[in-house]
């Protein structure tokens, strides 16, 4: 009878570099990134990948990995994948390319991760002006659970997930990214309110020949000197998908991405052991290596039939998805509200950004009273299943977003008592996060109101 | 034994208005608005509410109560509640006021609500440069169901709470609220980027005379005079609880307050009978009267033990909650992305709000397919209980949010299927929401890329 | 516009008897109990119902009452109520009752309900071999949950239900139930090995003049006469629905009722504001007044299109129902498991009402080491919302059952931890639920193994 | 750092018989079968295991190997497994071994499984009078998903799980097993009323010498001989969990099993992909091979501190256990119900296994009229996450059963609709389940009331 087992398009060896595996890796998103491998629709086949940044940060005692991290290098994907019918006519432009994530998981034998945020003066991250410093966790898997040396007291399963799956971009559409976000760079930050509050991130990642990996076109090249200067670097979710980190697209999730290109040409990468909406340390999720198992289907002509397009072209449409049937279940949440006025008291307008920052500000100090490090909850709120809402978006000027964190992944009871915090269940073991310098210049935030007493 | 019914402190008397009520109501924030009642710690009592523009919307089928609306008379709060605690001790500045939802729903007689989206140039919603027309919808309950004549082919259980719940501030606390929200409308739009998004709206709504009610004290004296000068407005959510229009706030529900005055002053009013995330056309939620049951605890010195103020003083504080235990179970649901790339096909910066503006969008023209107006789909996002997330806030530049929606809702199946959207299931019968005209003079959003063909 | 408050079709008067109110009660199952009120297909209407008892229990300090009770004169139930299409042609025989439940609840100012075993000589229970005396907890309700005075440490969101609810017998439904019923107890415990476990319970009720009540019929009449010797008692779930007391009944359930009878006579009664999968104690239970609102459908010829008869007869078949989407929510779950193995060892084949006997005497004995009396636990396994399985039944000899029991609902952690029983969480208030002598002469089983140091 | 990886304590080979396996495999249950591994408490180890059958039975297009299969065999597990605390002393008769199954799933390259009925004079299972033919179907898995090409139309997700997870019985519990079970079987189905309704099975499955396997005890050696003699068989759940075949014990859950031997010597097998309550057809669950991923913990004296002996000796216990939390989510469930009258009208005494018998039956004929075979919904309701409960166990004479199917499975709308079955979706594609002729003599029994028209 038929094969059960799903075939492996792409494998990785994790003793190997990024840039020496059988199937060549990338890390930009270009038309020409010639394919690795072809699927039928129907098939269920098996792709591997590397951790985001290809093993540069190790299972060891030490944040400078994290620290001295080349962000020009990331992420590595697995893929292109070029996807044909059941007869052979590959996915064309115009198609919807429907996705279904049967299974994913870790590699044998590397069952671990890590959570970080990065310097200040290196990427940084959704709280950088309060958490300057390089940090890392490492976290273990023990089947469906987490645990970390670094932040005793909590363990909990994982919403397992790829941060990036695609399809490649036509010439036109990665055109239309690279002149977007040219202008938002050139106009600096004194055009945003936001810097104000989440000040001296980079604005954007241009195109760059730097660290730049194209799969299977040599570097050194013409083609690869072109294609370095054109392709649109990973971090930002687009139009294809890409680095969307939606914690939710997990076990039997069904993801129904544009296709751009002949072929469809899916990459997927930067696997999540798990995430908290918004994963604001930015190397917030738990990053690992794993593998996926799909399942392709071809929509013909869906993206007219079930999307619109919603800007100035044909191309500005955005991914849907279903959601699977196996993410963990909580019945019990605690949740922190935030509004749209900043640190510093200032009212902001209907900015659902500072309110989901100050939500989290608030968690972060909340749980700090039961015993633990303030990084360290700034790193749990980043890799934990906690799910970040926009509650209210239309009362002037405030904006309402809520932080609700899943009380069962704590080992005691963080619920709010008649009188006093209790004694008794905090954390009496003391290990935190490890840390590295904060030696930049950008000026730290500190909350005015906060006595450590 | 013990009486079990709950003890009616205040009561509402639906063919009354609102200024005619046994225990005068109220629509300002200000700590001199004297209390109508007082409960114990541990007691169970009940409250009842008009609806949040007390009465001016009607079930008829005109939207031009919706057109006409006088914004500067809502929303109407019941209370002041003063609470005291076993000893008769009242709740002191610095308690937490912890408050379970024990029951709630709508008033006898009256099982009906609204929904509705402001005219531009009276309010507008967060949709307002596309739906720049008052409309309206009229819900009505079976039970847990609600269904409505404008908007037909779903039905769905409410997820019910108060779109207000707050404690009264202080005095410092009001001239805090008053002073950044009269510098945000003095710098005017000019200094906001998030202005050419949802532009036009009101950046702030400032203390005025104009429609004020303060319960207790009679109108025209002096102290009403000073006071509605200084009272704040309802609309905005912030320290002390409010407007927050958390739709997760229903039975079962723990929300803990901090308290700002001697004995609380707990207000409540702007009941919901369901409510989406964002509650995106402003008059959004299902608008009704109704009842709350519920018990109060007072956490002495709970907001040192538990809050920290996040902010230059110790009043830079929020709320926190638990969810209640009897939340309608969904299992399948559909998503829509956004990015913080705005219509114009212009790059923002990890802007949320714009990001959620987008997956909105995307969304509303996706139903449309399914044989909606797209107004009956702004109003529908506005109140089924669809789940707005913050995804991913760190990947510069996007921001990407998430808007998921039950699927259960629909009477047809709106998933993508294989080629074609299915003729068969679409909705045939054609009511719309009922609508006014726009007369007003700013310029409308259309999306340059879609054609109803 | 339309009124969308329900039409109240029954009302009843709690300071009124059972067979005083307004629109008569029945305590029987017959087909020519007539129609006290009609209802039309699609309309929302409202059915009131006394307890199951008529009022005979007290909220008050002795389970008197419970010892003393006529179990003859139950269940008192509201209706029949004649169901008609849109165009006023009632359901006719062989059709399906589609009957939604909207909404359900006490009746205002009476928010309070019973949980009781009865004595062994008189009705028993699950467990009365064990537990002989009659017992009684008073619940009263704070909006979503219940506590009861007298077992202290638990409180609960009800999964409120009508024990009873479903349409007329044929007569020639109403003679297959006389004959099969009057079959068995005619051929005695002997012949069972049931009998062994749960013996000394009445074996059936047949027909009995005695307490009879029949609505319109008034008692002493030629009619009455004959019909209260034939008609059914309602202990027992039937054909025709009925005494089912499935706890997931609540609402926005939809019960498929097959129609026996012309216009269907609906009726109702028995509504539980909580119970447990099984009812262990009879009087199981949190037995309460309360209100229906309903919506029904007819499904012309639906029997035949949908049901099955399984059995001699085309009348032998059971209602169908859909779960509601707004049940409690609890993720974490104790659970005890039982084998077809009784207390004294004896092994019986395949047996799941031994092997969920045995899983609720382990949970009963297992909660009373964190400080409960086992009286207390019995009733409360049969008023929360528990789960009982039946996990395998083929594997000869044992069947296997289940029990799983919500955490949440315990105001301590009941989970087992490493090495001993924590001392701090026990309770340490000491109420115990009212209790009556046993007078009876039967045995009483008590556990060899057990010792209560 | 710490190795994250489990350690593999038992592997098997599936290209080699139960008997020729590296670690030795057992089919019985005996204190003297030495263990064949050890681990420390808080380790996380791997364990594989063959399907029950050691591969008896084929992925080919016969339901011969069903047929004909020696039952004596059955069931192969991996193990014994002694487990030692940190300062490696063994487990205790008198503790409680806690396993929390951390992780589970099929061996790669086996991603397949089976799902049958035996013939009825060979094993048979709950329905065998209705059911008495060999059958069997073919189940592939995809990541989550199962499907079989025997029963199109539905796919749904695994909650997997091992159906046997037990330890050693001593000596003296194994006498109590082996003594009852022989009794029942000496006194014959005369002396039970549950043979009429699951007439000609086997009542008990005593030790037998033919086909056992004892791990590293040497088949002929005198040791073999009498151990073999002694040993009980594997079908029953018991004392030591066991055979309890309860579909909840999957990922995340933790079992406390009683422990009767030095070093609790722990086994298992028998997994299943996804079974329904009860496994109602015998070899009803996705039998597979497959791996579990374990952690255990010693509670030292946990027997007298947390089990309760319900019975003659303090042997007399059950196992408990705790839920995990990623179990698939359904909202949408069709219940059937069933009483405890049998399929000839006969009324049984508050008789569950007739009631889930006769609850089971309304399924199958019900989901007959949707385009299935009913041996395929008796294969279905066996394998599925389907939930039998015991709903009303004391309304004398009806017990009431209901079994719960998820809607969600189905590829077509499975709820009852406005008049006819709708004839759109009914299954179109008509292969059936393998099935193997019957052969036998025994009597099978019809529904009198069906017509297949």
């Amino acid at each position: 009878m038929a094969p059960p087992s799903p075939r492996v398009v792409v494998n990785v060896d994790l003793n190997k570099k990024p840039w020496q595996q059988n199937k060549p890796l990338h890390n930009r998103w270009h038309p020409e990134i010639p394919p690795v491998a072809e699927v039928k629709a129907g098939e269920f086949f098996r792709v591997e990948m590397v951790d985001w940044t290809g093993g540069a940060v190790k299972d060891d005692d030490s944040a400078g990995d994290i620290k001295s991290i080349d962000l020009s290098t990331v992420h590595y994907l697995s893929g292109p994948i070029n996807v044909v019918d059941e007869d052979g006519v590959a996915a064309k432009p115009g198609d919807l390319l429907a996705v279904e994530i049967c299974n994913l998981g870790p590699l044998p034998g590397d069952e671990w991760g890590f959570t970080g945020s990065f310097d200040r003066e290196n990427g940084g991250g959704f709280l950088t002006d309060h958490f300057p410093c390089a940090t890392k966790a490492i976290w273990y898997f023990e089947g469906i659970y987490a645990y970390s040396p670094q932040i005793p007291g909590v363990r909990f399963p994982g919403l397992t997930h790829p941060g990036i799956i695609g399809t490649a971009p036509s010439k036109e559409l990665l055109r239309i990214w690279n002149e977007r976000e040219r202008q938002l760079e050139e106009s600096g930050p004194k055009s945003l309110t936001l810097c104000e509050v989440v000040h001296q991130r980079p604005l954007a990642n241009l195109p760059t020949s730097t660290g730049c990996l194209l799969g299977n076109i040599e570097e050194g090249t013409l083609e690869w000197e072109r294609i370095s200067k054109e392709a649109a670097r990973t971090i930002p979710g687009r139009e294809n998908g890409g680095n969307c980190d939606i914690k939710n697209l997990s076990r039997g999730s069904k993801i129904y991405l544009p296709v751009f290109v002949e072929g469809a040409n899916l990459s997927t990468g930067d696997m999540h052991f798990s995430q908290g909406d918004g994963e604001i340390s930015f190397c917030g999720a738990i990053e690992m290596s794993g593998f996926l198992e799909l399942k392709c289907e071809i929509i013909r002509n869906g993206m007219q039939e079930y999307l619109t397009p919603m800007g100035p072209t044909p191309l500005h449409v955005n991914p849907i998805f279903e959601i699977g049937p196996v993410e963990p279940r909580f019945s019990e949440w605690l949740v922190f509200e935030g509004i749209s006025v900043d640190e510093s008291g200032k009212q902001h307008y209907l900015d659902a950004t500072v309110a989901y920052k100050r939500a989290i500000l608030n968690a972060i100090d909340y749980l700090f009273k039961f015993g633990y490090s303030k990084e360290q909850v700034y790193l749990l709120l980043s890799c934990c299943p906690c799910e970040g809402r926009i509650s209210g978006i239309v009362d002037s000027p405030n904006a309402v977003a809520t932080l609700a964190i899943p009380t069962a992944i704590f080992d005691q009871d963080i619920r709010p008592k008649t009188r006093k915090v209790p004694a008794g269940p905090r954390i009496l073991r003391k290990p935190d996060v490890l840390k590295s310098t904060y030696d930049g210049k950008h000026p730290v935030t500190k909350n005015p109101s906060f006595s450590s007493s």
